[in-house]
């Protein structure tokens, strides 16, 4: 088949968890981490169930969105006391923060970080209606201050044209091979794929080779869209970031709640989730031990 | 969007159980199931699992492929002594049956019965390079037959263009809707799919209007083309005809292994397996109780 | 086939002509129609070369973009004077209009106006890095405005999460039957798919049944997508607003002249251009003579 | 795009005229060629129209279906004393033949000789219900002689399974790059797909990378789904073999006049067909100036 991008060895899996995200609260699920502490504790529970990756938002005392690098270097320092997790900031921020705060954990120096690659409109609460800007000159400008701070970009898709702009960042020199793709279906913003499996193979169809891709179903979605991305040879995110529920009708406990099952279902599948360690040798990131010395 | 085909209710699946096949034999898998006591007994752990379908072969004593309509019989009296799994015959036999002897098991009156669309060339064995005849003509005798005896056809696609043999038999007036249909991938015949799980999603955007649709994936795809096609809305056919491992290196112990894992990922997934008699209802065949009357 | 859009009768399409835009100037091609009697003149040898609908955008005195009631319904009368086109304005504006401005042109009651059906980023020029905000609220405030002057929306799709903005229209219940879409590929704004013919075959998977599409290739794409979309069963729009040139380092002397090569390919395929009455049948419009009563 | 086949220069495309066939008869058009004189004569006139490749099939005196070396001889002599047209024999030769004889024109030493990747079932006329076969030892006997004897395959594709065959040979080092894989839509056999134009796009998905491919649509098909073809990077079959009528109710007058259509539209589109020798460079033929030396 000529469709080529990159598949996960079969018996393999990369586990995302995002823990916090910048649209949803406590009061939504009061379970949600949002200080360091809480951050940090959580993603040492995902870490025991099997993740790799973390993706990382900050929030102030108060609970609102932060692009304070000081926030981001503490919730590396909590987790990193505690596991050996991939540290992956989100540079979205949430609508509160510009575009220059949205970088500012690229300072504190993650090992990768998220890179929105379009605009969209927001269509709820407050905000809808306003357009969450992600420019070809933003994006651009991300990147470059994520390659000048040794960051490496996990790209995020939330349309189909957006893949383009792999192609057009590829052929500026800015990318480094394994790229790092976030298939993302059923986000509520104006500009995003809504909830429909098929957007998945649609979107394999024109990913870019040497693309490693992971999958993003929003809500109910987070869970049989990533489990059709494990088959279909990707990686998955989930955590209450994008779905604050286990089932209908059910908060999720935790994150763990949700990395564990996802695990069950990668093991009943024959795929066994991939340390911290071995994700970083697939994504071509500097071992933590290398980089220890 | 327009891709029209039947889904099932989001919390609910079809699991078939194909227990004996015409191609494995017990020196592959000495647990497979070929007598009728032997398959009777299976077919109830395997209803006790979750399926709600059997699929059968018979074979003769000697493990034969077999299209006598008393062994048939017999293997469903001794089913429907123990449980009320809707009973589904294969007409495809195997290469020592006639296209006549294929078609006995409809006189023994089964709900259900396998009706192959189209041509396929054997590449294994001391058959490979003979074909396995299935012409229009074949196929619309078979369905006259089966319609004369008030079985229902599940239609057996393994390729892309016997979709169209659907269609040329919806306008003869011969199918009577919701359509049931098994799309195959990686059966290892010369005109058969290979597996990629991608073949899936090409086929529903192919599929006729009112019809369901179950995933068969031959091999190791069993596992992982069953769940892909629960979660587009499909149902799904395991069991050992198609798959005589559990995993890699390790053989099935037995079919209720095979479906009491994939009604684990199900229920993971949120779906709970019909019993028999819901799905008779979703399928439009008559209620076991009614029947009885 | 279960894809299910409504497509055009095998022997006939409907040509739409672009004549003017928004973004192109006489300084890139001096035979770009602008004040109310070019663009009415430019219409009738259109016309006569068998367009049936003209895209109408106005200009002022200088050639800037206008969304003044009076300018259109000049170039309306003016057009109406000559031939009985089918007149669609464009909503889409201009950089320097506001969205007020916009819908300016839908007081001028033309028969048709097109819908913008998502927010884009300009990339090029002075105004690049802006959004041309076309918010779910505007869009549908587009919608509520056309309804109230009798105008009937054709749906512009830059991106395949717009396709989703039409269902939404229809949920609402401010879509009359049979849409009018027209598939873009290849508009140089971020947010828009590029230029490649395999996006259009992807755009038809997703597009809702009821809806007649239009194809609109840009740049060097109008002439191939165009061919393509009526092999598929849609219309096609050409013209100068979309492509400058006849073909590479040529051009285009005129639109009729792009009209005329258009029309000869349809004829060649077997397809004669609808006239303007007929398009008015199959799109729900009213005839002009019984309007005129 | 990752989708990665070969692509033809944008302003070339390759005609290949199929002249005679194996199933039709000067009974259903008066004008088919079927003797060598006939045969070259009506080569000479495509070739004057712009066909770059002439595809053969051989009839004994009484117009029967001949695999005859003799004859395909003559016609090589007879088409190469008037003009260079790249010679491809058919090895698909016809109900009457044996496989044996289906491979007499290989002796011809043809340049390039059809390699048909399946068995099929016939649907027409007396033979309906027999198979066309084409054994995967079928398929690997053939193009074992073909390569013996200096000759290209161009791989014949009736229905998406039929491309894994390619991928086989390949890996049995059977073939050299670039491949020639002529994607059929609409002939009437059982096991091949039937008239859709969304076909050619699903083969493309599937289409392995370093291969060229043609479009032959039959019927009504022929003309259109050869300019979606063109279209979309690839090569054309016109001719009387695949269709006899010009258009609805008139039958061509000639090959040279599906010819002479294709190349006008072709044109139209900014491509200008081949000579035999261009062709003969892409595919990697001989040049036929250096053959004579």
């Amino acid at each position: 088949m000529s469709i080529d991008y990159l598949k996960m060895p079969e018996n393999r899996v990369v586990i995302t968890v995002a823990q916090t995200g910048a649209l949803v609260t406590k009061k939504m699920n009061p379970n949600l981490p949002e200080q360091p502490d809480e951050i940090a504790l959580s993603a040492y529970d995902c870490f025991n169930e099997g993740a790799a990756v973390v993706h990382i938002h900050a929030r102030d005392k108060d609970g609102a969105n932060s692009g304070d690098p000081e926030v981001f270097r503490k919730i590396h320092e909590k987790i990193r006391a505690k596991c050996d997790l991939i540290l992956q900031d989100s540079t979205g921020g949430g609508a509160n923060l510009s575009v220059e705060q949205r970088t500012g954990c690229i300072e504190a120096c993650p090992e990768m970080a998220s890179l929105n690659m379009g605009t969209l409109v927001r269509t709820l609460g407050e905000n809808a209606g306003t357009p969450f800007m992600n420019t070809r000159l933003d994006i651009e400008n991300f990147v470059r201050r994520m390659n000048q701070f040794g960051v490496k970009p996990e790209m995020e898709i939330y349309n189909l044209s957006m893949l383009q702009e792999i192609r057009i960042l590829i052929e500026k020199g800015l990318l480094t091979p394994p790229y790092n793709v976030n298939l993302i279906v059923g986000m509520a913003y104006q500009g995003a794929l809504e909830g429909n499996h098929m957007y998945l193979t649609t979107y394999l169809q024109y990913l870019p080779g040497n693309a490693y891709f992971n999958t993003l179903g929003v809500g109910k979605l987070q869970l049989t869209l990533g489990v059709m991305g494990m088959i279909l040879g990707g990686n998955v995110r989930v955590g209450m970031e994008d779905n604050l529920y286990y089932r209908k009708g059910e908060l999720a406990k935790s994150n763990a709640h949700l990395v564990a099952r996802m695990v069950r279902i990668a093991r009943e599948l024959g795929k066994e989730p991939c340390t911290p360690e071995e994700a970083r040798k697939l994504f071509g990131l500097k071992s933590l031990s290398n980089k220890a010395k």
